[in-house]
């Protein structure tokens, strides 16, 4: 029985231990760690039988007992605790990003390098675990539509952040598109070379003043030739539109969004459906388990995680690669900025 | 070059002749009777070609460069104008029903006996030409669904006749359910043996009032011992409802309806699609045209018509059969009309 | 915080002991009770954390500290165990149906009848608490669709039973259909007056033999004069096929099936998605977990079950009117069998 | 009676001919030239009622008769004759594109400034025509979806042309892309201010070899700030894909492809429908004819035209900028070519 501490008691880290508690045998959450941690959630840690509350994670990292750090905190803390918690010997489960900066993800890279083979750190990119998308991946593998040449994905969010978080986000490719170019790594299996932002402030102008964009079309250049697009927007009306479509020379796969259910209501008006679940926490609830549940599997089994430390260095890179093309209206290689 | 006359001018001689004038480059509709044509379809008539034009049915009959002749008169007519026509020595497609009384059905299937075996005579059962019902159609016969176990049918009408002509129709599982009962037998590739309807008035009092019904569910045995259901309403919000779904010991082959457009439109109040076509005009358009085509090439090459007397019969049988268990709340046998 | 003991330590015994652990706070599952309980379900009670195991049914209704009673043993012994519940207090979750013979559920309705208001009694007709089919409950219930006109249930079984299974199950109409009646019940609001089957046996002959059918088309008359209409296969290769369809005076309203993902593959071979979820274990998972979750609320704050006795009892003589209809080859009325 | 001469006996020269004889009833083709006439279509005009078959269209232009000019030849050819028939005072229904240079655009745009304002000009954008994008453009100008953010096509060949005819092209943003820069400018009701294309050559060797591409993913912005992007490739294993997706404020409005049927086939192999329809003769066969339809309508009743003459101008526009983007790998506005 493996005993997990969980850094940072947000609605991402009560996720994780609701999973955990749900779906894992192996192992306990034994402590919860955030600065500004309520009554409410330590009460609710409580009857989730998590023993240990504390407002300091060094209570965590410093827990002789404790085998795996889930690092849920905000994100400008996850280098840093990234490097405590491998120091100390813990495996690390940590949120995405690592960092917006290449060279504190090099140094937790650096760190992985030099810590024991068997440590395990693994990167928190829940998409890859969604049914849908895990589908569309086995297509390709499977070879169903031939050679990959084009990976098209369609991120929209139900509602714009306020141009507060925009401001302090790291712009909208390091905070939202981030998911989309892992997205595209793991269909197509390939490596991004070159991407071209096309990017707009459509929904909210205040987004725009605050040095961010709100929509944006990207389009990137793979190793082997091929194409990718993201077709990115802050706000969708019906909801949260998550969906992929790989294209190549035998065929494509495509998935749709989820709905509460199948039901079709025909009428005088029309034939209507359910829309898109609304947004991640629907949509992703048994991603974000499946992940969990994957990553203590890889911890128990000695096994390969499924998303290194490399994968998050490759999307951060694309990020800032993408933002970089936004400001100078050009096309950017990633070896630009790697 | 074929010669066609065409006895009368109501909606469904006008697409006969609208559609070979379209498609047809073998035949020539030269004629057309109508005992009550207007100036408007006389001028129309002119327009589209049609160079005699009659009142009396019989200068067709007697029009010895006349090839074809096409029924489309009231039902009523159409055994007595069959018999005319055959003795005439003209092949002849016949509108559905043949007659509403199996006497008056054998009697064109007597003279059909007598006549040369290159005299064509086909009855205008629409359906078997549509797309959708072909295709599930072919999907029988191509085996993808193993051994055929039961034939689903549903059919709805947008807007309910009135109750005069729900009257003097032969009521409902004559006038509409025999095109569902034909479905059944082209579907399944097999015949009809017991027949049990559940009937109900739930749209319209006053249909009721006149003797018949405007909804059923009608149960079927079939000579292989396969199940087949028909749902009927006289009424549907949403427009024509034309489904079928054949299931078998390997799977099930189901056709959905047609609409304008594919477009989905998402919104906040949901996804909303077009409905069905409105009514047979629009749904079998191209069924008609396709239906008039074949009808003609099996003339021109002298091959089997896709839908011959029999099959008028078989329709008629079972709807008299419908008819009867409506009327006497129980299961009856076909050999019981027959 | 309550306690529940489960009686029958099979299948559906665990999956409601794995819902409660997973999803309900106020209450622990603390005693397990089977006369053939295994090793192996031993060992997975106590990691469940079910202190109590035991073969003897009455340990758990002789126990003091036991609130709620779910009884999920073999069809034949539920409405004896509800009896002995009901007599010592406990709130009953009982798996359909309560019994086949109705002399032996009005002694549980009467017994109910005595015992003290706050006492809950559900039955577990699952399906209720399916996304899909609350959601086409929902249309009507809103009034979406209008006045109820006709309801259809498509219901197929993946795979068929043994015939010894089918020999001992009361009939296909009793085991299997017994839930798309209730669904009619549920779906209309309505109570059933009239049934017609028309039952084959087109998928094992053995089954036939044993006195069985594995395929039927059900037609019933609802109480408003609405129709119904169930189809039932016992085999269906594609997987589990649970669909309904609600068809009113303003529209309709119909589910389709739930699969794996949203994917579809399109090669030159056509446009391919997924089958739908294998069988009920797959497809009701989370209908499984809600039910127990509404049972236990019910209980909690003593309000009424979403699903009662009476609903159990009805379920059962449309069964029965099912089944002799089947054998008499006639339409049977509800009022003859109550 | 209107008469009509087609210039060019070329696949789409014959499709607008049998759209005229099988819908128009105002006009007549009277003439058809052809240098390269063969017999067969010789024989074939004769068939269809067409009198004057020339191997020279100034037979056609220079033929007081003839009162509408359909310009169905080489495309090197179209502006110059063009000039032509304007001079002559023709109505002209001109294939697209009317050129790729822009001073022989500009130089017939000219000359339709001099002639009477009752002379209709039309370039044959046939996608506008086709139901499903006239659907999603009723959405958007309806204000289903609110104000337009981001309009997303994609337009997939079933099979690549030659080397050699990609060489002769023009290249594939004039000859393929062409249509879908027009789409745009009709979907959003906007104009493009500036263009970048990532190209690729994934299908055939040869094309890029012969100085093509044969897939592209093309940005746009248009003028009020929304974006387009549009996915190509000339070679698609499943068929001709033609899709449109408008996302705006309120929700989105998406097109999907047509196919033969409805049909879906349900076995242990999954639920497999219909590929969308071959290429664009099946795709746009009535979009084919609705164009010559409501062309002629136009020139009857003195209408605008549905695609005038600088909507040809300002796709070629889009596509010079598109070729330069391609070549010279940066975002070009649109600004710079005209």
């Amino acid at each position: 029985m493996l005993n997990i501490g969980i850094i940072g008691a947000g609605r991402i880290g009560k996720v994780h231990a609701q999973s955990i508690i749900n779906y894992v045998h192996t192992a306990k959450v034994t402590a919860i760690a955030d600065p500004f941690i309520t009554d409410e959630t330590a009460a609710w840690a409580k009857t989730m039988g998590i023993e240990n509350i504390s407002k300091d994670h060094l209570d965590i990292i410093n827990d002789k007992s404790i085998d795996i750090v889930l690092i849920c905190s905000s994100t400008d803390t996850h280098s840093a605790i990234s490097l405590e918690a491998i120091a100390a010997g813990k495996h690390v489960f940590c949120e995405k990003p690592i960092d917006h900066d290449i060279g504190r993800i090099n140094a937790v890279l650096d760190a992985l390098k030099k810590a024991p083979p068997s440590l395990k750190y693994m990167v928190g990119f829940n998409r890859r675990f969604d049914h849908n998308f895990r589908a569309v991946r086995k297509a390709v593998e499977d070879g169903k539509i031939g050679k990959v040449e084009l990976v098209k994905i369609t991120s929209r969010d139900p509602e714009p952040p306020s141009a507060e978080y925009a401001a302090r986000s790291g712009g909208i490719f390091l905070d939202m598109t981030i998911h989309d170019f892992d997205m595209v790594r793991y269909l197509s299996g390939e490596e991004v070379v070159e991407v071209y932002t096309q990017p707009a402030v459509l929904v909210d102008p205040a987004i725009g003043e605050a040095g961010d964009f709100d929509s944006a079309v990207i389009t990137m250049k793979l190793a082997s030739g091929a194409l990718a697009v993201i077709d990115n927007s802050r706000r969708c009306a019906y909801g949260y539109d998550q969906r992929a479509e790989v294209f190549g020379s035998a065929g494509a796969a495509a998935s749709a969004n989820d709905a509460n259910s199948t039901v079709q209501v025909s009428t005088d008006a029309g034939v209507t459906g359910e829309k898109p679940l609304f947004f991640f926490l629907e949509r992703y609830m048994q991603a974000f388990a499946t992940e969990v549940m994957e990553f203590i599997e890889a911890v128990v089994n000695d096994t390969t995680v499924p998303v290194d430390a490399q994968a998050g260095l490759e999307a951060v890179l694309i990020g800032i690669a993408a933002t970089k093309s936004a400001k100078e209206g050009r096309p950017v290689k990633i070896a630009e900025i790697a």
